[in-house]
Order: structure tokens, then sequence, then C-alpha cells
């Protein structure tokens, strides 16, 4: 299950008599930032006519490749990555998806054309986002196939294949760069959904020949399904737009729209108040992701029976200032004892994802950072009280 | 080329020296709607606040199956179709699509899993629309591929099958039901898009397993990307909900609750002011449908160049009066002496989809009769020049 739906379950015996009330952090749904839009008012509200956007094409400018991007987003594109200082955008093409997950499969179709006589393998360094081996595998496509964790390919034997890069990486929100050798056989999709100073300080402007971001994790609007891909070369470009053309004919004009004046109100309320306002979207969003860290990391404290990954302090080039990685999902690992982490967690009606659907182990529980407040609270409560039981 | 893409071209010698404007009839892009739409002003417009529509997940309602449809939206739907008459929505599970490209996709996945040992066949009757070849084809997928003309299948040879439906067809017009014998090995899918009382007399309630619709032909609102499919089966419309959480992890919310909007918004119109009114966008779709093939016919004359489809009048139950059916394309055929009717059009700068797109022949051509009033008008006078120019 890829997606943000909730999961039938039922409640297990517990050390609280089995009347918990239910925490889902196994989805990504972002709702952590939406306090700070409730703040924001009428400035990010979205008015659109009956008669507008009602084409399938947009009003592109010359030379461009992907005829369905409303030329305001790309604009809001550029502004924003820029200001951020995480993407290099000059002499690259834009290419407007459904979702970073539609780019992600338009990137295999540009990648794998024409056909080779076997399909070309898939690989991602494990543990790798769980939804990547069955969005690569459900259509049996010949053009490509999954082919695991990228740590355990070996070109040489193998033949060509693609692999995914995830930085940061979901789940365990480590900086990456491609593992696999040989790479003259080798192609590179970045997957940098995450690489914003709220999550991961911004040392340098990624600079890879296919990168692709999402306005899901960059601003919290995952409702809209807009992604994009930053693609050095036209014909890849050119096969990507191909893939969205045959796949949907194109991407939501009134999400564009609305993406496109959410992202210029970030950099307009940047260029005018600064970093020093509460205002400030990613200077607000980082505070936030520290504190909840900073909760979980007392909530585990000096617990035997789980921890997290640490991170190292490092030059926010954005923020200005030295900040640690505050991951969207915590990558929780149980003690030596416990088997299955996400059962013991069950048990207690915490919901997460398996580490086996990462390519990892049960030992370890991808569980979701990004949850309101509410849920954030009552589960650092109920880590709080499992600590008690189990310890 | 499936998408509404302009297509680049260089003027070729014709009658007037080359000097020709293009006139651009390829895609189906409907800009006939949006003076409709502008005089409706303020009615139609949808204001979104920047906290809203922010997550993957909509507020379902229980025994629902496909977990990202907005409450409003399948309100909306259901609202909708029983107004017009045009689908049993009783006891159906509602599937929304990005556009209905998404969702013909959504339905071959769904009826082609589990995979058998061969791709299923999938055939429609020809003229067929042009984009299900590539549609089909374009991820070389294991579990489906595209099979031609529904008309020269024969299941009992060639084994399971699905056969789409398109009625009323693109390109031609016509009403459709399948084709193919021995349908205990085949399974069906209804196209309905243009199944609209604008397009054609409704009269009866469609009424198959698996059928969808399209916002970009109800109305106009192509750039909102909004299809919706009516679902008889459970785990059919469950597998659909799956294909299109893998694809897309669900289909934008700005758009679904602008489409829900402007659906309740003709539903109120027709409500308050019936069918008499101005305001009404089915009456008035279908009046300027009509001038426009009444045009159409004249331009066209007694000429023995060029024929389009006669169509008979029928009672339309919505219209509560007879009407005829008025195709959003033109399905041009030239005389016996012309072969290829495109080349003949475009040396006068006008732009059609050749024939053999549709598995027909060059002979045929598909013309879009849902341009700007400006390009149609530009149109007729062009094809009175040809006329005098050819004959």
């Amino acid at each position: 299950m890829c997606g943000a739906e909730t999961t039938n379950h039922s409640t297990e015996s517990n050390g609280f008599g089995g009347n918990l009330s239910l925490i889902d952090l196994d989805p990504g749904n972002p709702t952590v930032f939406e306090p700070y839009w409730r703040r924001m008012g009428d400035k990010c509200r979205v008015v659109i006519p009956g008669c507008e956007l009602m084409s399938y094409k947009a009003a592109t400018k010359p030379g461009k490749v992907c005829w369905f991007l409303l030329p305001e987003l790309e604009d809001a594109i550029v502004r924003l990555h820029r200001l951020v200082g995480n993407a290099v955008v000059d002499d690259r093409y834009i290419v407007v998806g459904t979702g970073s997950t539609q780019l992600y499969q338009a990137a295999l179709y540009a990648l794998s054309t024409p056909a080779s006589l076997k399909p070309i393998n898939v690989v991602s360094a494990a543990p790798y986002y769980s939804c990547y081996p069955e969005e690569t595998d459900y259509l049996c496509s010949r053009l490509y196939k999954w082919a695991g964790d990228a740590n355990e390919y070996n070109a040489n034997k193998s033949g060509p294949f693609i692999e995914v890069v995830n930085s940061p990486n979901n789940p365990n929100g480590s900086l990456r760069e491609s593992v696999v050798k040989d790479c003259g056989q080798g192609k590179l999709i970045h997957d940098l959904a995450y690489y914003w100073p709220q999550f991961m300080p911004i040392n340098r402007p990624a600079d890879h020949d296919l990168m692709y971001f999402t306005f899901s994790k960059c601003t919290g609007h995952a409702g809209s399904r807009i992604g994009w891909a930053l693609v050095k070369d036209r014909e890849v470009a050119i096969k990507m737009t191909k893939y969205i053309e045959l796949n949907s004919i194109g991407v939501s004009k009134d999400s564009q729209f609305r993406t496109a004046k959410i992202m210029e109100l970030l950099c307009n309320e940047h260029k005018e108040f600064g970093l020093n306002s509460s205002n400030n979207f990613f200077e607000y969003g980082n505070r936030l992701m520290a504190q909840r860290w900073e909760s979980l990391r007392e909530a585990i404290g000096s617990s035997d029976l789980f921890s997290v990954p640490s991170f190292e302090q490092q030059h926010c080039f954005f923020l200005g200032r030295p900040t640690k990685p505050y991951p969207a999902f915590a990558w929780l690992k149980c003690n030596e004892e416990t088997e299955d982490c996400g059962s013991l967690l069950r048990r207690y009606n915490i919901l997460g994802r398996n580490g086996k659907r990462f390519g990892a182990d049960a030992k370890y529980l991808r569980l979701s950072m990004l949850s309101s407040d509410d849920v954030f609270e009552d589960f650092l409560d109920r880590l709080n009280a499992i600590r008690l039981f189990e310890e």
C-alpha cells in the first residue's frame, strides 16, 4: 500500500487492556504544516473563475518541452529553487507531474526506451522507499523491472540498470549518493522529495541529470498532487512529457495554478520579511521539526528498548546557521530481544510501516513525524507508557 | 500523439499562395464552451484557502472504496447523472481519475489482474479512438496488449479479451454496442465521454458494468483532468483505486473540489430556471453544437469533394424534445479520387487527424467541432474556398 489510506486493524492485547485509541503513523500525510497555512489566511487562498484553466494545453514559452506546464508554475519553481539553493535550475527542462509518483514512472519510461531485449533492472540502496518496488512492477512492464537493493547489485554480472537515489532518504533520513559500481552501465534518478530546509541542512544546490521534487513535502500540500522534475537532457524531458501525456494527458491546471501561487507567496514573504519572521515557512518548519525530534529523543531517552538514527549538525546555507537533519520519518529500531518492532507497537495501537517493506528487517519500523500536533503528542505519551510497561 | 499539443508543420503549396493562417483541428480541446463559463462569472468561481485540501486522503463515507474521492464530488456526480439521466448510479462504486485517460488504464489493470500466462487482448471496433492503441502498449505490459479492430477479433481463435466500447464513438459519433461474439471470454469497458445532451440525445440511462465519463467533455473543463468511473463490481473498483494509488497516489483535490462546485452549479441552475433559460448549460450546448453542424453541412453543401456522417433525429429525455446527434468531431470523408484527405486539407493549412490513426483509411480525417468561434468561422470560410479551388 503506497498511498495514505487508513489501515484496518484490530486492537490487540496490551498493558492498558486494549482500550487505546489508534495512532496511525504509517502514511506520511504532512498535516504538521496545516496550522501554518491556516495562520496565513487570505494571503494564500486562490480564486479560479469558471472560464479559466479550461484547456489541455498551457501557453508554454518557446523552447519548452512540457506542453502542459503552466508558465507561472515554471517561473515559481525556478524562483523557489534559486531562493532555497537546493537545486541547480539553469539549463534544465522542467516537467510537471501528478505528484512525484507519476514522475518516478515517467523517468523509468524515459530511461528504458527504446526497449531492450530484457527489462532494465531498477535498484535502490536498502532501506529504500517502500513504494518503489510496487510502482515499478505493478504493470509487469517489459521495459523495466525491480531488482532490489542497489548495494547487492553487480552491474558486471547483471547488466544495465537504473539506480534511484533518494536523498535525504525515506525512511532513514540519510544523505545519499549512488552506490552501484560500474556506472558506465547505469542511469540515475535522484528523488529529492525531502531536500528542503525544514528537513535537511541545504549544503549545496543538487546538480544531477534527472532529479525531482514534490509539493507534498515542500509545503505539505499533498492533496494537490504536484511534483516537478529538473532534467538536463532534452530527449529525456521529451520522453517524460510523452509518458505523462499518454498516462493522463497532462496535470491538473487548477493544482498547478495553486502551487504557483503558494510558491510565490513563500518567496515574497522571504523577500519582504527575511528569515527572522514567524511567517518564514522554512524557518518555521525547521524549528517545528527540531522540536519534534527533540521531544522524540526525550521520549526514547536512554531506553534500551528503542533507538533512532543520530545526525551531525551542518551549516545550512539557506537558514544561515548550523542545523541538524530532522527527517520526515523516524526510523525506529528495537533492541536485540525484539524481533518485530511493528508487532510491539501495534500491541499499543500505534501503526508504523514494517522495515521489511523497505528491504530492511522487522526490527525496524518507519513512523511518520508529520502528523498533527494532537496525534504527535499522543504518540509521545504512548511511547513513554510503553517504556514503563516493557522495560 | 494523444494530447492536445500543437503540431509543428510547414505551410505547403495551395491555391492561395501558401499564406494561409493555421487552423489546427487535430486535438479536441473543448474551447467552444468558454464563452458560456465567462458569462456565468462569479457564480462558478472557486475559492480555496491555503490550509484546505492538503491531505492525500479524502473524508470518504463508510463503504466507499475510492479513498481519495472527495465526498462533495461523489455527491455532485450522482446528482448530475440523476438530473441528466445518462447513467445508472445506484449500486455503483465511483472511482475518480486524472481524466478518463487514467481511468482507461486503471480499467485495463483491474480487468487483467491477476496476470494470465499471455497478455489479454484489448480491442475496439474501428474506427476507434486514436489513443487507445498507444495508451495500451506504451509500457509493454505483460498484462494486456492492443489487438486492433474488434470487428476482426474472433474470441474462439484468439482467446480472452477486453473490448472498449466508445459510445457515442470518437471519431464518427455513432452509438455503439459491443461487437465481439462469444462474450463468455470477454470483458467490457464503456467509454461514455460524449454521452451528454449537447452531443447526443439521451435516450436511456447507460447501465454497464464498467463505464466512465470525463469532465473535459461534460462541461469543457479539460484543464482540470477529472474523470470518473461507475463500477458495478466492488473488486474491480478496488483494483482501479489501487491502480490510481500506485500511479499517482490519488487525484488532485483542488480539481475535484472545482469539478464538484461546477457540477452543483449546473444542477442548481437547472432546478431554479429549468431548460428554458439561456443559463441551462446543456440546452445552450446542444443549440450551439446544432448550429455548428448546420453550418458545416452548409459549407460542405452538395459538394462531391467531402461528406460527413448523417444522423437520425431522436427524442432526448433530458431536453424533452427531439434532437439529432451533434458529435464533438466531424469524421470527414473525401471523394473516391482523393486518397489522403489530410494531405488535401493540409495544403490549405487545416490540420486534422488522419483516418489511419483510428484504424480506418486516409480517405477519412477527424476534425474537431469544439474549437473557439473564431477558429470555427475561419474553418468554414476555408472549406468554402477549398471547394471553389478544387471542384
